[in-house]
């Protein structure tokens, strides 16, 4: 079997990398050790949320599926952070696991050059110099070539399973664990380390007591995701619930944290700081009377729910008495227990921004493999690992968003430049200009580039030419109508007067609704498109002042540094910032700039060396 | 934790078992390896068939599940063998398997008592005497302790999966084998074997050229195999294809003979016989120019198609180069290829009728752990062990169905009587009264045990009550109108002119349908139940017939033997017998006298000795 791509893993990473190379045209086959559980939502069954809502949106921007299998599975919908101003709003929805799964598989199956392979990767196949990667080798002896290789195994690298004292060689709870690749990888060299992560109980719906939580809705309307439709139309809806932990409950966490593979020592592997485990919360919180736990739907047609908030790997008695301290859950059933998992990922930073590795050609990581954390996450790396693996072949430019244009880029440029050593997941702080990166304005930031890349049709281009044609048309409409007299409503106030619209919506209390009533022919517009332009008025000001500040730094963002440079060649670096700079090979004096140890003042030498002077 | 009963394994007997024992009240677990694979149709995609499609009416008939699922997953159905007589018809319906599979998850999780619970068992808890089971050990160290256990593991007891040379310990592929209670059970004495059974290849839809195949479609009306509802509505509908092997197929199948894990000796246990691999196929048929294959849809929801009368063992390679000989397949894509697995299982000679261990007492074995083969084989046995256990477990008299009354019957009795050595399929031919056995009576037969051991609402019994009665009414509007010569039509022609619509109806020419036409009141009554009808009325004779020999049969049935009862001191009774009735312990003299190797002489001792001489 002869391939252009193979694409390890049809998780969330493996998904976007599989259908973006298919969609660029090459010929490309995915493996997954068992074809049932493509796309499957590991931990909670929710996407999207503060930067991670973001993400999805830019991975539909640049082509990829995640908001559409999400639109598609929805059970609740909402806008995180309303109150507050629009780069810190993000879209976060409830997921049908189940729906979701199937939809993940069919999307892969629909789509025309992919190959869809039940099998377990166990070696790369590597030139004689072992300078470029040329294929794979599976558990069951098939001989698969390839020109690249995408490596994006989530949990299931020599995945390890700890719940209490037990463990299991499984990637899920249940599920073989992928075992070879790691070690081969290790074996060649490559930069492998231990992670950890965990997931909580999955308990009987109707062994609970909503009546002693407090329930959590959606919002009224559901928003797609997705930039290719204005709405969510026919999705049933399902709540959530809310009930605490209390003294009881950490009482009896704390007596038995000797228990915990993770307080014992078992685990090597870092876990995620940011989703830490309730043994963790306990330990690191010990004046915390409570944290909030929320009870998820797994889906429609299931009895089981998440409970998130409350991971944890102590053994299933102590999970069970924990849990039953919570009010509400008094007498549930635990169908699942909750467990940590350990397994191998990849040093980061040993990779370009293009997710390539920098040992072996054609070789390219994403994912959970490279230590983050997320659905998002994995997604966007996939998604981006597949378009620059396809650029490469096509023998054209690199695809590297800038901290300034996407969380994508803030993400991948933090753990190729940084490395991380516990699961990364996205924040909105970890973004310097994030009132550039709204969720509802990521396609007019990237939609082009992936067009540049070859994910979008014909019909795509000109839906958003469209787009962009009408967000210019409703500015115009308000910028061309002043506020006459017989105008005035309780909200437009008489100091209106004679302003223009567009002056008008900059006012904080004036929304787009109020003003559909004065200028009926906006009703033409659909309600995401009115909100995308309000918010572009109202917040242009700022956006003018971080504009400045994108400018400066992609100032340094555009000297380039070519991927073979010389560092040992330069004078007047510092030693520390000489072994730093080999290490990492920053393709920009900017990616440079950001590297830990990294003198200014050796900064200051890379801008003189690399002819530019940091000025223009 | 404590429960009545605890079910090994949620495939299609342990859904039963723990259904039925549920709704009878006991406080039940079902514990399984992973939770995302309840009622997973792992082989072919369809449910029913000759014989099989009797035994799903009869577990709904009984109270089960099976019919229902089906019902509300099917994506075609057929009646088989319309052009022949009611005795060896049959339904059959393919499924979308994945909403199969949802539903049977969900029809566990809607159960009130059923406890559901992802682990895996490695060891039972014996009493002191070794003589009782009172409990599970599980893999995670957790001890559940029952009054009752029913296993019901299928493939998965030390599962071992072969393609060529490769080998893995799972019980299907891509998923974890159970070890430890095969073994468990070996060491404990009970008499365990191997036996092994295979799946074919599944392929990728958009990869096949249906233009060279013939298309198979279903009736035009879709009936429910549950009698609780008369018809199918709103499921949506898709073909299947057939195409041919050819000599070419043939010749590469020959020529990598070798390759087989079958033929190369690797596999120890025997494969079924009428469900043969194609490597058994082209060996035991060499004459035969072409076997039929069948392309039968996984679900709406995905591009997997299944290739029913290909299942094979050998190498990938092989696998792919002969498949590919097919016509409209040659150049399809395999997403997995097709394997023999080899597993546990106990010999089902050491079960009583009930499904329980001669030794152990609270334990049931039921489905492919006992040797057989098929989802509808599973499901009775399931049944049958859980109303058994139920029934045990409340002091009740044992729910034995006899070969007269049901396939069910006919099932258990030849495993358990007779044993088997190869997986055990059911077939029409295998029941001495099939006439008896028609699939749309199923209710009439069995509805009332299943009532009398608790699995019916009241509900359901007045439903049933009703039923009946219409039954009889619609006979007695059938014996009470004549023919008068307005009632001609093409079909009922003048010399039926006087005679009693019930007399018509016995003309094979005849249908309820045309009646319809001269008794409009006719129209009140379901097509199902007219249809029932017209088969009681047209084969009247040939019933009271069979019943006479029904008769002769349940004389010596009803010759009961005590499950304490002592063999070795009768006198006159001859050795051979004497040794197998010890072994097998009967519990009638019918069964004995179907034990292989007890004479005819023996039954006429048997017969005295217990007192009625064989004579009434």
């Amino acid at each position: 079997m002869d391939y252009d791509a193979i694409v390890i893993g049809a998780g969330h990473a493996g998904i976007e990398a599989s259908l973006a190379l298919s969609r660029m045209g090459f010929k490309t086959m995915v493996i997954t050790q068992n074809l049932d559980q493509i796309g499957k939502l590991s931990c909670n069954p929710a996407v999207g949320g503060l930067a991670k809502g973001n993400m999805v949106r830019e991975i539909d921007a640049l082509g990829g599926q995640m908001a559409k299998l999400i639109d598609a599975s929805m059970i609740q919908f909402r806008i995180l952070n309303q109150s507050r101003g629009p780069a810190v709003q993000a879209p976060r929805a409830q997921a049908d696991r189940f729906l979701y799964q199937t939809l993940a598989k069919k999307s892969l199956e629909s789509q025309k050059g992919l190959a869809i392979f039940q099998d377990t990767v166990t070696e790369l196949i590597l030139s004689e110099d072992k300078k470029s990667c040329q294929g794979v080798k599976t558990e069951r002896g098939n001989i698969i070539t390839a020109r690249t290789v995408i490596i994006s195994a989530g949990t299931f690298m020599d995945g390890k399973i700890f719940i209490g004292k037990y463990t299991a060689q499984e990637g899920r709870l249940g599920e073989l664990a992928a075992i070879g690749l790691g070690d081969f990888l290790r074996k060649h060299g490559f930069a492998m380390g231990r992670m950890k992560t965990g997931t909580p109980a999955r308990i009987r719906r109707s062994t609970i007591d909503f009546s002693k939580m407090e329930e959590q809705g959606g919002d009224n309307t559901m928003y797609p995701f997705s930039f290719d439709y204005d709405e969510i139309k026919d999705r049933p809806y399902a709540p959530c619930f809310i009930t605490y932990t209390n003294e009881k409950t950490h009482k009896i966490i704390d007596k038995n944290m000797h228990l915990s593979p993770l307080y014992g020592g078992d685990i090597v592997g870092k876990g995620p700081r940011y989703c830490p485990s309730i043994e963790d919360k306990v330990t690191r919180f010990p004046d915390r009377e409570r944290h909030q736990i929320f009870i998820e739907p797994e889906g429609l047609n299931t009895e089981e729910m998440y409970m998130n908030g409350i991971s944890s790997s102590l053994p299933e008695k102590v999970q069970e008495e924990f849990i039953r301290t919570l009010p509400g859950l008094e007498n549930v059933e635990i169908m699942r227990p909750g467990y940590a998992v350990e397994y191998d990922y990849i040093d980061p930073t040993t990779l370009y921004p293009t997710m390539e590795s920098k040992h072996v050609s054609g070789l390219y990581f994403a994912g959970q493999t490279n230590g983050t954390s997320g659905y998002e996450e994995a997604g966007v790396q996939g998604l981006m690992a597949g378009i620059n693996a396809g650029l490469k072949m096509n023998g054209e430019e690199p695809l590297i968003l800038n901290r300034s244009e996407a969380y994508a880029g803030v993400l991948i440029d933090d753990i190729v430049t940084l490395g991380t050593d516990e699961p990364y997941r996205m924040f909105t702080s970890r973004a310097e200009y994030r009132l550039n990166l709204r969720h509802d304005a990521a396609d007019i930031r990237l939609f082009e580039k992936g067009e540049k890349a070859g994910l979008r049709s014909k019909e795509d281009v000109e839906k958003f030419r469209e787009k962009v044609k009408n967000i210019d048309a409703i500015k115009d409409l308000l910028r061309e109508s002043r506020i006459k007299k017989e105008l005035l409503t309780d909200v437009i106030k008489e100091n209106a007067l004679g302003k223009t619209l567009y002056d008008v919506v900059k006012d904080p209390a004036i929304t787009i609704t109020e003003l559909k009533k004065v200028v009926p022919s906006l009703n033409n517009y659909s309600t995401p498109l009115l909100n995308h332009v309000e918010l572009d008025i109202k917040y242009e000001g700022y956006i003018v002042k971080q504009n400045q500040q994108v400018n400066k730094f992609m100032k340094m963002e555009s000297v380039k540094i070519p991927v073979d440079f010389d560092f040992s060649s330069i004078e007047g670096l510092s030693n520390e910032s000489r072994e730093k700079l080999i290490k990492i090979k920053p393709l920009s004096v900017g990616q440079a700039s950001r590297i830990s140890g990294v003198r200014t003042s050796d900064i200051a030498v890379l801008l003189l060396v690399l002819g530019k002077g940091g000025k223009k």
